[in-house]
């Protein structure tokens, strides 16, 4: 069989495969695996350096198919090439337990990078993945050449490229010239609504040069001209670039090719069986291989193989010649941290006047700087607010990628998805702030993270009507309680620049999901601890802050954040006045959650039903700490643009008002 | 004084009002405001059609401030054109009350036409004016020219540039060529952190070159480069214009012009005198606006009374010329809604087989095409998914603006914001649709709608694991909460195709803030109901769905959209077992939580405290309905890729699992 006709029997196994996948689920998206399986075949056979057998392997090559939804196309290359991914999966495409979900999945599928579907979501990762290639490359390249040393690739679309959140990462890939990113992108005209003509008329190749990347535009049937174009786009080492690949939708279906009809459902029996005719294929068989194709596609196994080992020989030439420098390469790969933070958290003495959150979160940086060499942070275009930067460690920046602080811009989405992409490719802990107000633009980044546990850091900060004179739409009310609603997102909200430190020990210990620092713009007061007390009890979600007079408490002030002072200085008065009054501070709601039934018994004893919490926010949510004859003292409504001591008293969150608020209680 | 000379000295009282405010504040943004001074004079004074005495004249131009940091810039100009923003309230810029926010908001100052300060809203906000207008002008202008006929201008920021939302707005207004869109690009080449050079060095102009735009370049501090670029704009007419200015930020600080230092802090007492002395100024002025500045801008408010009554008779004129297009024109302006829906919304016969409430949706949208003229609808290219068309009103392109169906491509965040300049800009009603999970690509348009009042309604589809098998990464769980906690939106969703109905009426009704419609992909029973139960008790927003037998409940279940079959079946249970249970439907909390004590209590009577709520979603936040002693059953995690029967049934929202606990409760 001759090269040519193995490479065109390859790509119409990937073409069945996916279509009898989708046919099988009786739901999904066979159009775009069937348009992109020539271009995808290019890549995969004769450029993507992987190992199906490890799909970890440091070193690989990065695929992301950011067009989730042919979730198929993505599937089959992995079933081919030797992924732990059998071919019963494909055939239990979108069902329960399966690892075939619907669009792919970290973390459940093998060789899925990244969960995508949400467009422009992989796209935007991808940027982040290269921004972490280029800085380990950077930083470990001078001592062992080639040792970080791989393509980003990604498979867009027109809906990818459509999201905005795809503008901010081309624009920031472009400024940052990430010359090692490759993207293909499917253009074939059609959206699930119909043509592009109905709304994405734009020249993108026109817009991505304006961009700074390198932009090829080529027949994406046609399997060497995507060859050469793959092959000059590494070739460009200053730009990233966008190979324009023009398909056709659901090639080969002789009634749907080209229509939006294949983009999202099964072709239907009848039309797969003529497709199946059409591709020269037997349309009695369902979910074939042919042998050659499966050898052919397993060559992938030997020459995976074969790469890792070459590395991996690499490596131990690196630590035999730079033995502490490759000892930091291997602490950075396994994420190792500092074995007592007790000598590097910085302790802050008690102060009335103290500072602010975001304050003494930079003091915390500063001290984490040297450290934990893995901290790669940055800001939306706001580190002197944030405070977020890495002291003397340099600008992040074509020329300069082994330096640690990223300027993301105004791109508070694209800084999201990249800390994700920094984060899936290893070897270092990101983080980025902006003002929490900001959430809402980086939410779908979030929401990534949290579904694919992706340990992001985000430091929100002016988290609350304390910042002022910015206003209400500047004043995040309803953000904690909508982050705290998002599954396996530790938010955390400490009280005072102790408990700040602590939250940061927290943050770089959730290998699990995301966290996110909610910081204050305003000063608070450091507060005077006692063992009992230690700031370290933000490990535990809650904790007694301060005991009622005489232990027995009548009441309870349960604060965060800002308003745990005000709620102490409640109870000094209502404890002065004869009201038993504890004070439980509580930075982390989910952390509280985890604790045993025992503990959390303890802080919120159930017979002391008279709560009062306290938190400039919305109280939605609230009464699953306070109870029914709670008070939940909070902001359902909008801010005020007003010097925030102003707004507090506005909106009645003063100490008087909690005192007033408590002895009506009890 | 020369005419240059009162230009000048005009364009200083702007620069030195700004410098002024935000000195007396201790806070804001001098530098834009000084550096755009030029153009935004050029604009106001030579070009915008408006009428200070009366800012809602319906005909006037747009002009958005979308770089709402500069705030003083437009709340000196609306002081000195005369508006109804008397210099006191520059004087008491960002303070408690003042009409003069740190950020602009629509709703607190007259001339704001909408609220701007998250980046890129208010570019975007612009777009949607700009397609209402074209779409009224379509519809109206063929009987009587020029009756709608404004531009709409704004002046626009690296800041705005660089958020994904202006690439969805400018990819869409250049596709729909918006040629009365005409931006200026305030281009500093500064943020907050420093110089553009760190995150920003896309070619802009090519950029939006691709997207279709007209683009001129000029320096922002010449004048008459100014007003030629916006003749020139004007004339484009099938392209929206971008005219970058080249600027100083800061203008005329000896020490800070050009500098990040100008951008968010005050000039400081020694560098403000230092301007003042090289703008030409008394430095011992404070907010000092020169008799003759004072005269010459004030002469727009006779221009713009006169504008107002050359259009006031041409509406005369089209009265009597066309008395029925001009009653419609009339209807629309005033946002007349139907007199009795009765006759309107469709009736639902009860069906257990039943339909998803999407589809009850579109045939609602059915019934209303011919009868509320004001509606235009769309969706982020899912109209076929999530049905929002409007049958038989074509689609909204160049060359059909007078249809009432927008194709916004895959651009959720451009579409909230266009939903949002199209009901600010008056005259419509406008709706659009995507998946609930997308919720969270627009979260920030939606807040600018709940905080500004605007009444965008938004019709959200596959609103749970109820969508199946495109899994996790499109199942939202988390979003009704956290929509939920946003004040001031309106969330709805209804449990069968009637109730379906009455929300749609509800949505129309509400004109103080936005609403959204949570509806599912898959079918639902339409349930029999009596007069009792009629679905109109939607408008309550919650209501005693089936009474226990023999009326005096011992357990209560509660559920909201696909869930109220379920704990009905359940409750049917019950009842036949003897444990009287009482269905409650409680499609949306915010009507719910707005009813009379005396009617919540005798919906949920306090003494009944065996409670169960069941919502394929989060629990967060049911505690307020539930109680101590209730159960919240939902999904406390994320989704499942599978067949939606088989996710509920794995995920234990089941009738059985229902009757369960709630036997269990009793």
């Amino acid at each position: 069989m001759s090269d040519s006709s193995l490479d065109q029997l390859s790509v119409n196994t990937i073409r069945t495969l996916s279509m009898d996948a989708v046919e099988a689920a009786k739901s999904g998206h066979p159009g775009m695996p069937m348009g992109m399986a020539d271009a995808a075949y290019v890549l995969w056979t004769k450029f993507l350096r992987h190992n199906p057998k490890n799909p970890g392997w440091f070193n690989r090559d990065r695929f992301v198919l950011s067009a989730g939804h042919g979730s198929m196309l993505l599937y089959s290359l992995l079933h081919l090439t030797g992924y732990d991914l059998p071919l019963e999966e494909l055939k239990n495409f979108r069902q329960l337990g399966s690892k075939t979900p619907g669009h792919p999945e970290f973390g459940i599928t093998p060789g899925v990078e990244t969960s995508t579907g949400p467009l422009g979501q992989g796209f935007s990762t991808g940027v982040g993945m290269a921004m972490a290639e280029a800085h380990l490359a950077a930083r470990f390249n001078p001592f062992s050449p080639g040792l970080v040393d791989h393509h980003t690739y990604a498979i867009v679309s027109d809906g990818d490229l459509m999201e905005g959140v795809t503008h901010e990462a081309a624009s920031l890939a472009g400024h940052l010239k990430l010359g090692k990113l490759i993207y293909l992108y499917d253009s074939n005209n059609i959206t699930i609504d119909g043509s592009t003509e109905l709304a994405f008329t734009e020249d993108v190749a026109q817009r991505f040069e304006a961009y700074g990347w390198h932009v090829l535009d080529v027949d994406g049937h046609n399997r060497s001209q995507v060859e050469t174009a793959i092959k000059k786009s590494k070739k460009i080492i200053n730009k990233p670039s966008l190979i324009i690949c023009h398909t056709h939708i659901g090639y080969g279906s002789p009634n749907k090719q080209g229509s939006e009809a294949s983009h999202g459902a099964p072709l239907g029996e009848e039309e797969l069986r003529l497709t199946k005719i059409k591709l020269g294929w037997n349309p009695d068989h369902h979910f074939h291989i042919p042998d050659e194709v499966s050898v052919h596609f397993r060559s992938a196994e030997k020459s995976g193989e074969k790469l890792e080992k070459e590395w991996n020989e690499k490596v131990v030439q690196f630590r035999k010649e730079h033995g502490e420098v490759a000892a930091l390469f291997d602490k950075m790969l396994t994420r190792a941290l500092p074995s007592d933070f007790n000598e590097i958290l910085p302790f802050f003495e008690a102060d009335e006047k103290g500072l602010a959150t975001r304050k003494a979160s930079q003091q915390v940086l500063d001290s984490f700087a040297d450290q934990i060499p893995q901290l790669i942070g940055g800001s939306a275009d706001l580190r002197a607010s944030n405070l977020t930067g890495l002291k003397d460690k340099g600008e992040f920046q074509h020329g300069s990628y082994e330096s640690q602080n990223i300027n993301y811009g105004v791109r508070e989405h694209a800084m999201g998805a990249a800390l994700n992409g920094i984060a899936l490719h290893g070897g270092l802990i990101p983080y980025g702030g902006t003002f929490l107000i900001f959430s809402d633009y980086c939410r779908p980044a979030i929401r990534i993270a949290a579904l694919s546990k992706i340990p992001s850091i985000f430091v929100f900060t002016h988290d609350s009507i304390g910042l002022g004179e910015d206003g209400p739409t500047h004043q995040p009310v309803e953000h904690l309680a909508s982050l705290r609603a998002m599954p396996n997102l530790m938010v955390l909200r400490p009280a005072d620049a102790n408990e700040t430190a602590w939250a940061w020990k927290a943050a770089l210990e959730n290998t699990e999901g995301p966290t996110l620092l909610a910081l204050t713009r305003q000063s608070l007061p450091v507060f005077k601890r006692t063992d009992s007390t230690h700031a370290s009890n933000v490990e535990k979600g809650a904790y007694i802050f301060k005991e009622a007079a005489g232990g027995k408490p009548k009441v309870i002030l349960i604060g965060t954040g800002s308003e745990v002072s005000l709620v102490s200085e409640a109870a000094d008065k209502l404890n002065d006045e004869g009201v038993a009054a504890r004070v439980v501070s509580m930075p982390s709601w989910e952390l509280f959650s985890r604790q045993p039934e025992k503990y959390r018994n303890e802080v919120l004893p159930p017979e002391v039903t008279n709560r009062i919490s306290v938190e400039a926010a919305v109280t939605f949510g609230w009464e699953r700490w306070i109870g029914p004859d709670g008070v939940a003292m909070g902001v359902d409504r909008f801010g005020e643009s007003a010097p925030y001591k102003d707004i507090f008293n506005h909106l009645g969150l003063t100490v008087d008002r909690i005192v007033e608020k408590a002895k009506k209680l009890v």
